[in-house]
């Protein structure tokens, strides 16, 4: 679990292209090898994470800047909520800021498409997780041609730069893409439709959206490539089993912290003399 | 667990005044006698919350309103934040929403003191938890002058008319004093100043205002008193012992949402046909 293991791993060469057809959506080429392991190494990154969490929530009390900001993209089904409820679930509530991005609403198409997104955005001290995120402006509305080519490459340079802007007041950015195989997603879609407590996720719209399996891929390649930078880098990371990209992700998130190395601050006050003060205080008197 | 036990229990009779004095900060009239079974109580609460939550939850996105307002007030180390993480803790990040209310910004204070509430609303769907909320602009503003009367008044009805308007936009406002003896209080903050790794959470503020005990508790029960309304009752939980608050609390958000009885949705579409097409769907030709 030391250095940047995981990162490094699944971490996407700056300027490189992009396979995803040729990239393994079932493979686990680092730690836990099956789903028991997987579910109590998960498990075992509690404590460490809990841990450095309050030290980055102290430090951002203290006046530090620094937090940290997971931005999950992937196809319908690709395991994104489960991933925040099992991984933000072993995160305290106070230390953590869950913001999902859904077709935006009428106000939020008044504004640039960064509005929303600037709104969201983690405090100091507060690790931030995106379920979806700005990449859905420029991948979706590519696809689905809900922009012109003009526009997309201005999406495509404003969040280069927003995202560099971001770095710059502190954020570490931590970006991942879940990548599962067509069959896992047909799998998983058919597994909505055959549960009564599970239809109401399906939407004939996902099914439509996988029929557009090949151009939301080739695009998506496009746009990990052309917005994977040294300081906000992407990963690829095997979706088809859920445990094992819930271990990936926990375990980037402890790499992130612990090379933030948050320090919970000192004292600002005298605290002998408090002590003193507060043994005098007689809230009755 | 069933009916409103501890919500009847600890609610306060709307119109009737409040006596904070002669409250018992460390009973336990129903539920867990003791440390371990109040683990053990809470703990098993988290799957029936769970389940109540994932249907609130497919509910909202089906187009209902309702959701539910966890509001949590008192004294400095009542305990609010590790009842947050405690009972916020069994519930899926997705599914909640905290916010806490510290002294406002200048842009807050650019606007109503309701302003910023509003913007901290939980969706439908989503259960809300308010560390701290519009209360303290008429506790903290009241004993620490920050306000005068005529303003505190226009605040109070303010409030109770604020309180309404959710009611009817289908929100369940749950509010909660936690309740402290001075001597607890005592115990905590020493216990921050004696810790090293807690003291950034003592500020010498606590102190002082610690010394202004009497003035605060008898705006608290004037405050409570007044916007105790049948629709969004104010709850008076013995806070003495944390892990007793933590179940009270909980079991509280689990009448209510047993109360609410919310029922997952129903498919919008033919999931006959849906199986069908899926089936025949190949995202590869």
């Amino acid at each position: 679990m030391s250095g940047d293991r995981a990162l490094a791993q699944f971490r996407l060469t700056p300027g490189a292209p992009v396979h995803l057809a040729s990239t393994d959506t079932h493979d686990t080429p680092i730690g836990p090898q099956d789903k028991d392991a997987g579910k109590a190494a998960l498990a075992a990154l509690g404590d460490p994470l809990d841990d450095l969490q309050q030290a980055l929530w102290a430090q951002g009390r203290g006046g530090s800047e620094r937090r940290v900001l997971l931005i999950l993209q992937g196809m319908d089904t690709a395991g994104k909520g489960g991933l925040v409820r099992h991984v933000g679930g072993l995160l305290e509530p106070q230390g953590m800021r869950l913001s999902t991005f859904g077709a935006p609403t009428s106000e939020e198409l008044a504004h640039d498409f960064l509005w929303r997104v600037r709104n969201a955005l983690p405090r100091p001290g507060v690790i931030g997780f995106f379920d979806r995120s700005h990449y859905e402006d420029v991948v979706i509305a590519r696809v689905e041609g809900l922009a012109k080519a003009p526009e997309l490459e201005r999406r495509i340079s404003a969040i280069n730069a927003f995202e560099r802007e971001l770095v710059a007041d502190g954020v570490s950015i931590v970006k991942v893409f879940l990548h599962i195989s067509p069959d896992e997603q047909l799998e998983r879609l058919t597994d909505r439709l055959d549960r009564e407590d599970k239809q109401w996720k399906y939407t004939p719209a996902d099914r439509e959206a996988r029929g557009r399996w090949g151009a939301y891929q080739s695009t998506y390649a496009d746009v990990l490539a052309r917005c994977a930078s040294d300081d906000a880098p992407w990963h690829v990371v095997p979706g088809d089993r859920k445990w094992y990209a819930r271990w990936v992700v926990a375990t980037m998130l402890h790499e992130t912290l612990t090379a933030l190395d948050p320090q919970i601050p000192g004292p600002t006050y005298d605290v002998a003399a408090e002590r003193e003060l507060l043994r005098e205080s007689d809230p009755l008197a």
